[in-house]
């Protein structure tokens, strides 16, 4: 045996790698894993609580609150889970007769027709075609499914761009304050630096490519390589849509600075406002004459948001143009580690890159399912952004997309004090407190960073609509008794 | 503008992260690539090669071969993506009635019922229930399923185990040669070293403690913290079942050396001969009286593998026991900064540790399938293994299980200047050779590291059974023309 002396220290805290440390996920953080103990003492106790439920509106999950799938998307993925039902008559008492045709054609795109097989590391082929197909009706412009790389959902796609474009903690990403956490947690967990960029609350998150010049210049001078530019289009948490002017002068500036336009589109599909629309930033590049030699950029895509909804299938793609062929191999060898993502998945994202079509028989409850959702989110995002307006000491800005409201808390001293008193920063003893008196969880807005001294909170617009008005009177009640108990 | 000297240097090969340009991934590599090549020739023009397929035998991926998948796991998923089927009678003229059941308990498993909505981290408690349930049956000890964490494939879990543990290349990772080299790519990423133990060939690839001890005490004379020790029992690409008695050594080689043993037990359920068993590291541990305080342990399971061969799915799951509160939240962590793993996947997993049972509706023909599967594979094992051991200049240890035979070339010296000639090692140049003259692919031993100086390939297992006549007899065909041309 060797000797003792010798023998690798235990694992504990202090042995571990440091970055997996000094990583932090908000989302899924300290309030979340205090409501799941709230919800426990429901459970055994139903009247020890202030409140029957526990509403989560901390993450962008639609269907853990009642969102309903897309019928006619779960028909194509039974289908395909189960081939055998293709050629038995009784499917058709069951099934859609344009779901029982997509799943023909989709065997058929899948080499032996073998859904359980690895795929392609990239994904199936055809399936990226018709992603590709997808992508240039929308854009006009044209798109390869060479391109493609399906992934078990957006988040493993932006972990593959972080591991290959970071070398140390020299090398940094530019990225929005305030973000989603995936962006931070990753460049942590791969070691690199978070340049950020503020987006001005006073404009309705503004992202002025000056303040991008202002941070990526003062990276530099702190010999830091900043390598790429996050932006999350529609936003989370913060929900503004990017006016297409906006974000002509962004492709200009990575083009400028060589950095790569890492662009997070999960939400094209949530648009609530009349006067903005999606443009993705292939296109904006492409209507700029930018070609694929002239500008790196990847482009994210899930199939969890939208009016899909389908977090748990953990499907989604990056769109990869503007690299050279021995990036692209490293960025494939990298896929090839994992074998592939999830073939349900790859399935989920060709469909919703390319949903029924008029004449299609599932064509209008598909219609009328999709724009139920749409129409139902942008009444809730607009009833609640109201109803935070209406509070004292709270203003929020409008949701133009996703799926959030990022209302600031303009918190009394009193109330600071108390936070400082009980440990904690005063959004995150806001959210606490509210969390124990209404059962609602909303995500402090330290998470995803904010200008300092500013305090907010994220909440879903997610809950079902017909729930919206009892949330808007407990949270009101809960507000008036915080300010009265904290006014200055 | 910013003045571009300061600007960032393009992202060429020369710029990227250099852990990944290290990390190779030999089962989708050149070889593979090549094949592919062929392949699309082989469409364009049939005639054009001197033979009619490719016949992929350089990836565990049973039912890219034409493995069908098991009815039963397949009619409760496809129920599970639709569930308003559940409720319609015509339902029960297509699926089997304990399908049917079981996929009513799954979902009140779900919260909400929701199969779209983002899981639990961890997985859905209710199914790492199940999967706990499963492994206590299969080891006769406690299994907890708060030990369980649910990710798309062994993979994942793998990368996650050395993200947590590796922080620099002075942590260390005993790995075996030869090796399934996900192990070598994922130490290649995360930055650590690998340090190799080999497997004796001579004694059917065993795995010596001795051997274990002097490279233990080798890395650490010169400064590596060894951290983990890396089994991979039933063997890829070696084939090996670990005896009883050999683990119970590794346990307390573990133990001793204070290293995380990282058991890889996705070939639990592939073993073909009659005088080995399947004992997982976690019941050796608890019947050599240790328990979770004693040593820390992770076991890797998959749906890939098995006779279910569900590699599309990217299901699975890791035990993970002996570590601290602590270090759990640390895993936990780095689990939820990916959401959680596919639903379908996680249902996946808690049905290949819940099978049918006796009495089931389904049982019967559930077993048949089975039994079919692995006793094919099992002839097909013996089939190829007697082949390569009938054939000049090669020896073949016994597939005892997994997937794979990894037969030594014992080649010419002519072969080797041929092969240097031509720029490649002796093994990839016999496996380009091979696929070349038959279409038959094999990933050459050098992916998996071996004793310098040795040369092997590994072939699958998995053609399906009447094809393999006809393999064994191109392959007989080429290596004979081979050896004619190189003899010394
Ligand atoms: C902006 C943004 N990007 C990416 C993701 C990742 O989603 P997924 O991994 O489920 O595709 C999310 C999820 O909430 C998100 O809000
Ligand atoms: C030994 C071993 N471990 C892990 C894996 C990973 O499999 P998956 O990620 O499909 O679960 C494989 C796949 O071939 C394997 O052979």
């Amino acid at each position: 045996m060797s000797t003792a002396a010798a023998g690798t220290p235990p694992v504990t805290v202090d042995t571990l790698n440091p970055k997996v440390l000094k990583c932090e996920y908000a989302v899924r953080g300290e309030i979340v894993t205090h409501a799941q103990n709230l919800q426990q003492e429901l459970q055994k106790n139903p009247d020890s609580l202030p409140f029957d439920e526990i509403l989560y509106c901390n993450i962008g999950n639609p269907q853990s609150l009642g969102q309903q799938p897309v019928t006619y998307f779960r028909e194509v993925l039974s289908l395909c889970d189960h081939p055998a039902l293709l050629d038995k008559s009784e499917t058709h008492a069951l099934y859609s007769s344009d779901a029982i045709e997509r799943a023909w054609q989709i065997l058929d795109k899948i080499p032996g027709r073998a859904t359980g097989a690895y795929s392609h590391s990239q994904g199936i082929k055809g399936l990226r075609d018709e992603i590709a197909a997808g992508i240039a009706a929308r854009d006009g412009f044209h798109a390869s499914g060479d391109n493609i790389f399906l992934t078990d959902g957006a988040s493993p796609a932006v972990h593959m761009m972080m591991q290959l474009l970071i070398r140390s903690e020299k090398d940094g990403i530019l990225c929005p304050i305030p973000q989603y956490p995936l962006y931070s947690a990753s460049i942590a967990l791969h070691g690199g630096s978070l340049v950020p960029y503020f987006l001005d609350e006073e404009t309705g998150w503004g992202l002025e490519v000056d303040e991008l010049k202002k941070q990526l210049e003062e990276a530099r001078s702190k010999g830091i390589t900043v390598r790429a530019l996050v932006v999350i289009n529609p936003g989370n948490p913060t929900g503004q849509v990017l006016a297409e002017e906006n974000q002509k002068k962004i492709v200009e500036f990575c083009k400028n600075e060589g950095l790569v336009l890492l662009a997070d589109e999960v939400y094209q599909e949530n648009i609530y406002v009349e006067d903005k629309q999606f443009h993705s930033f292939k296109k904006i590049a492409r209507t700029l004459g930018y070609t694929d030699d002239d500008l790196p950029l990847v482009s994210f895509q899930s199939v969890s948001k939208g009016y899909y909804g389908e977090c748990g299938k953990r499907g989604g793609y990056m769109e990869v143009t503007g690299f050279s062929p021995e990036v692209r191999e490293q960025i494939y060898k990298v896929a090839s580690v994992n074998l592939c993502s999830n073939v349900s998945g790859q399935i989920l994202a060709s469909l919703v890159m390319n949903p029924p079509k008029a004449g299609d028989e599932s064509f209008e409850s598909y219609m009328e399912e999709r724009d139920g959702i749409l129409s139902s989110l942008a009444r809730r995002a607009k009833a609640l952004e109201e109803a935070f307006n209406s509070l004292e000491g709270i203003t929020c800005n409008k949701a133009e997309g996703a799926m959030y409201l990022f209302p600031r808390l303009h918190l009394p001293q009193k109330a600071i004090g108390a936070a400082q008193a009980a440990g904690t920063a005063p959004d995150a003893y806001y959210a606490k407190r509210l969390l124990e008196a209404t059962g609602i969880v909303v995500v402090p807005g330290s998470g995803f960073g904010q200008v300092p001294g500013t305090w907010h909170i994220r909440c879903t617009i997610l809950p079902q609509e017909d729930k919206i008005p009892a949330i808007i009177s407990r949270f009101k009640e809960f507000h008036e008794k915080f300010m009265d108990e904290f006014r200055d």
